[in-house]
């Protein structure tokens, strides 16, 4: 009988995943989306790690089984610091290029942007794109490359509103059951 | 023992991974890098079925565990009749939009064009999208969004070569692998 | 002076530009939008010429010194008559590839979708791609790469609105204005 | 008489056009691109301007007529520097997004790559959409988005062809023509 705990402990013992949530936020609005996946991740039983991308380390990296993005949009496309940072992962003391440790991940991407079609599709790709050369699994909202949020329009202050940080706190679950599925099977 | 036999198959028998190839080919291109795709499938154990994506059905949809799509590059995107069944499985007698049953697979894609840049990456894109919009996860090739071959340039005749047949290879392969952790575990 | 003034006619009298305007409309939101363009055309002195994209002739592209198209999004990109559209003109009866009769012509986009991010940016820049392949120059609104409407958000019947109309007026003015520098000089 | 002279000497005189050259470059690929765009910019009487892009000043970019952006492909797009000097532009000492004094000037993109189709495509994208964000219009070679060069496969150590450099130099020629056509009529 021990055996057979062992033997099913194996086959279902849900490990916890865990879902580094990276960012660049000037102005708050990303930040807010950043959190709202995190509640996300949480509903799920997930664990949420939140960093500004500028400060993620190689470790919060490795331990991630998924990793969301989020980015403001910048003159039509994502942020300089976030571009940054996905191409400095590839090297020096991250090295992830060679060792392929991101691969098989899950990854995930996020964007707010003043106006509702002048760039968060092409900033949630951006994103999407590096991850995907990571060798990561995408996933996304239904309907969608990734949450967004429409901060300047009908209103100059609107901000990120309910309907979007609905969103976001789908695509943290999401991603975590996506990750935990990979990690533990259906 | 019965029991823990039980509990064991329970967790381990892999079933095998289904995978649909739906194709666009004038040439015979495109139908090349679907064949090799097939064969980097099978030898991970996995079943392929390859269709032109005009005769594919719900059925071949339904029951696949991954979908990877091929088209060749016309005018920088994707053909037109891939994008026509793209939009076509979403309602009518397919009604996939609503039914969510595209949901959870696992997606990828390959594209042919006769130049290096003018058009693979797009017309990789545009389908990734659509599988996506489908709520599928998104798998590549490492270091890219999809398989692809440069069939004009240098010689007018070049075709597809062996390198790029092995990535497609590799892609079925890696479709396949994904989306029998998805299903199995890992 | 009957010199100076046949030197002066050759250099001044601005040719009125012929704008080009087909579009892809099934529930009429897209087709509102180019209503919209034209009449911004119009307001500078363009005249402007409205065709849904499956009834455009050869000799509607030919005449034209700019063409504007637009689309609405179908599961995340292009609507497949306006890629079948794209396609058909390169060969066949148009024979634009070879000819490269639409080269120095100038292009513009617009689109329409039912949510603020899922789809309205790929479809433009689908729409652009296949124009700046046949040698056209891309002219966009300022701060983005063509005009859109987000017609299901936040109602589900929201339509299009007074400012994403005027977004295609001044798209259909700019179009006709760069045309114009193009053809008659600044 | 003297009046006819000054006025066909006002519609005729062809000033010469003045195209700024910014580029990223590691291993000199990019700038061997850069340099072939320059000579096609002299081939037509064009004035070229060759500068690092974090060296771009506001006076290169104010004087010029057209503004050509080259960058290595890292990570399936953009160089970081160029998004970040992209981005940069738009604000501080620049000021470019508010004064809008990029409007109307011609743009055009070139990018090298190790691999045929994992991210040419996508770095040209990124810069050409924030040239369009600041409302240029953007001009292309014919049947692409931009010039490109393959520089690691079929051999590692390919580097930039004779081909690729014909068509960096063709797309400079362009970029002057077009921008001359704004400047000095057809």
């Amino acid at each position: 009988m021990a055996l057979l705990g062992f033997a099913l402990g194996v086959c279902q013992a849900a490990e916890p995943v865990k879902v580094l949530i990276a960012y660049s936020s000037e102005t708050g609005n990303t930040e807010k989306m950043a959190r709202a996946a995190a509640e996300g991740v949480r509903q799920v039983e997930g664990e949420a790690v939140l960093r500004r991308v500028t400060e993620v380390t190689k470790q919060d990296l490795e331990q991630a089984d998924a990793i969301m993005l989020g980015s403001p949009v910048h003159m039509g496309d994502v942020a300089a610091e976030m571009r940054a940072a996905l191409v400095a992962w590839s090297g020096g003391d991250f090295g992830f290029w060679r060792s392929r440790a991101l691969q098989n991940k899950v990854g995930a991407v996020f964007a707010t942007g003043g106006a509702p079609s002048n760039g968060k599709e092409f900033t949630m790709m951006s994103m999407a794109l590096a991850l995907l050369q990571y060798g990561m699994v995408l996933v996304t909202p239904y309907g969608g490359l990734g949450a967004s949020a429409t901060t300047g329009i009908p209103e100059a202050e609107k901000g990120v509103d309910e309907r979007e940080l609905t969103e976001a706190r789908e695509l943290g679950k999401r991603a975590a059951f996506i990750a935990g599925r990979m990690k533990n099977g259906p």
